[in-house]
């Protein structure tokens, strides 16, 4: 016993620090065009300077402007996903999103839904011209109570008059949909597409309860996960929705913190076509393979930063599952030591026990299309950009141990990137999955989230 | 950050008590007659204390003695798996047992095959008369390294000249299976077959890496979990079979610590007949069925005894969900319950965050074979008979949150026993899952394995 508590302390006493350096300042101009909105703090979390609230408006006509969405396959999805998939279902063109934190609104029965409309339409009677059902609703935090809603009602009125389009106005909004966030995730990037630059920006928070499996609307994909996306091309809804659910499986969908899937997962993009183009983007052109391959890298930088961001995280580890039979057999495996509790305690601890990564491996083996040969299975370790010596260094090679460099193990392990490379030697189709460690302060902050 | 530091000392510095009280004398009488057995330190293990080796060995005739397994269903079953399957399939009657804790021989390639086969012959050599294929054999431990196996060839001849039948042969027996155990996991009972008084023993070990799926040999069921039964019914090899696997599938396969399931979990009886019943078991009888639900609650009394001594566990929750459509899908919600990060370490902080719970059943609605209907889910907590009120305590009825008494949440969950009750309202099967919660002392634990 007392050794053990030695070790807990040792450990412990290695702060998890805070990620806020990975938030920077973005020139105003790589914004997409026509979108105005605001963070503020209206009161659904106690502490007066913590933002809770986001409006986020799109200007550019109706018939320009398209929206898609991915939603949590969670059974109990709560109020804000049932009433932004019914706007979406209704109307493929909606042009805006009411944000709060503190409060998800999950599980809270047919008030929660008033709730949830009461926010929508409260937005909407805000819009040049006013319009109905043009609001999406996003809400995260705690599960099972009533949201504060005559706070968030005057909290958007107060909004509305304090809209922007400048980097603070986008930095008060993602700071909106934080909860135990140490940053807020905020990304831009600008492209070409037939001769116009094409924005794409947005925001994403999460920090725990990550482990998305979310699908278009009524349909069968996973994550509380929430990600807004903004982009000033002109696309078609079913062309948008069609390259949103591309992405949302090889960024959202493919990320863990600890494997709990939440009942609010959600990634909304709207597209407004103030860029300029004329011709709108339709499934199957070139333009659309351009703009699906920059919205899938977008939404895979905006994921990995929820990873890199979760709670207790130290580490960030990508975990490449090669050799597969196919994509969901690889997936399915990169997702299983994802979210093994002694892979991730491993990688805490900084410990080359590729032994648990293994047997993690060989517990979806008769849940896969094709089951694993162990004399076929290598594992390596791809060691950070930031050491000199990149060589991956061998574990197992199909199916026979490495004698293991145990300090360069170790050196490897000290950082805070590592991949996990696994090749199953059976097929030629890959997966990536992003993940963290589990750390005592995981623990901690979810031992303790309500109090 | 300073505030959840504060967080983390102060729940730290609750500390995991050792579960040594679980372990009690058996009166030498309780076991059952015809096997010798002992436990030592042979070397695998660097503390000259520590045991590491068992020898278990039925003297009762070959043709009267009945074996069967259930082994882990990893695609890397470890060396000791293989053999013990292979022998079984040839010799439904084999009448020994070699057990080493402290090296798994797992991933060990054909060394490791090697490796185990020496340690079945090495006890079949001292059985009297002489005989082959005739012991089965278990490692536990660390993945990926060979076995010393002359300290543990040299271990077994040493043991061989000290086997006994009395307590303290079965305790040392059970001493030598632990790992990161905090007591020796024995148990035994008694009960009337056919006129016959018939004795049931057996030892158990498993602290983490508990998730068991495990099957009869060559079949396809989930555990490093290792057990071993003994008892001196006289049963046919088949009937036996049957009655282990109905018993593992409701007890070490209804058990979880975090999740991660094991390449080496073996579950083995050997029933050897030297009660003095005169005709065997067979399926279909009113006799087996009687010894099925005996083995069945002796497998689940000493599974439980896994999970109350999980590492770094505080809480012993039983997870019943009521109401599905088939005990499969009860089965499934339980087990995602039991294993959900965020659910267990809100049972570690003591806080009735059943939103969790909600969210972790949800997360498989759709892989039920009739999903979930939110407005017909319900949610309690029963509480540990050791409290003076033990009505449930209502979370959620028919998808309603009810308004909980949080100070009596509280006293409900500062016990270290609580229920977790869910009930679906879709069918009438129910399961039954027994869990720990995830606590500082967990991270500790599996983050400094190996060192």
């Amino acid at each position: 016993m007392l050794q053990s508590w030695r070790r807990l302390y040792s450990t412990a006493l290695k702060a998890t620090p805070s990620k806020i350096h990975l938030h920077k300042p973005i020139p105003s101009d790589n914004f997409p065009k026509g979108f105005r909105l605001t963070g503020l703090h209206c009161g659904v979390k106690k502490s007066p300077s913590a933002l809770d609230l986001a409006v986020i408006v799109s200007d550019a006509p109706s018939d320009r402007t398209s929206a898609a969405a991915c939603f949590t396959e969670n059974a109990f999805r709560a109020a804000p996903v049932l009433v932004s998939e019914e706007i979406l279902a209704g109307n493929k063109r909606a042009r805006a999103l009411v944000v709060n934190s503190g409060c998800a609104n999950a599980v809270t029965g047919q008030k929660g839904l008033d709730h949830a409309w009461a926010m929508s339409s409260a937005v909407d009677a805000l819009l040049d011209p006013p319009a109905e059902k043009q609001t999406m609703v996003m809400s995260t935090g705690v599960i099972g109570q009533h949201l504060p809603i005559d706070k968030i009602l005057s909290g958007i009125k107060t909004g509305a008059t304090d809209l922007g389009d400048n980097f603070e106005a986008w930095e008060r909004a993602a700071k909106a949909f934080m909860t135990t966030d140490t940053f807020p995730k905020l990304r831009a990037r600008t492209f070409d597409l037939d001769g116009k630059k094409v924005r794409i920006a947005g925001m994403d928070k999460g920090a725990g309860m990550i482990h998305p499996r979310m699908g278009p609307p009524k349909s069968s994909l996973h994550a509380t996960l929430l990600g807004f996306v903004a982009t000033d091309a002109l696309i078609s809804p079913p062309a948008l929705q069609s390259a949103l659910t591309h992405a949302v499986q090889r960024s959202f969908n493919s990320i863990s913190v600890d494997g709990d899937m939440s009942t609010n997962d959600t990634i909304i993009v709207i597209a407004n076509g103030a860029s300029g183009m004329t011709e709108p983007i339709e499934d199957g052109t070139p333009a659309f393979s351009k703009f699906q391959d920059e919205l899938t890298d977008f939404c895979a930088e905006i994921a990995k930063l929820i990873v890199r961001d979760g709670e207790g995280a130290r580490k960030f580890v990508t975990v490449s599952v090669e050799g597969a039979s196919t994509y969901e057999d690889a997936s399915k495996v990169a997702s299983t030591i994802s979210t093994s509790m002694l892979v991730k305690t491993a990688l805490y601890g900084e410990d080359a026990n590729w032994g648990r990564i293994l047997a993690s491996a060989g517990s979806v083996s008769d849940s896969l299309s094709k089951p694993l040969d162990p004399s076929r299975v290598s594992v390596s370790f791809i060691p950070a950009a930031t050491l000199s010596d990149t060589t991956p260094l061998k574990l197992l090679t199909r199916g026979e141990p490495e004698t293991v460099d145990e300090e360069r193990a170790k050196v490897i392990l000290s950082e805070e990137d590592l991949e996990i490379k696994v090749e199953l030697g059976i097929g030629n189709e890959s997966a990536v999955y992003w993940t963290c460690d589990l750390s005592h302060e995981y623990v901690s902050i979810n031992g303790d989230y309500r109090s």
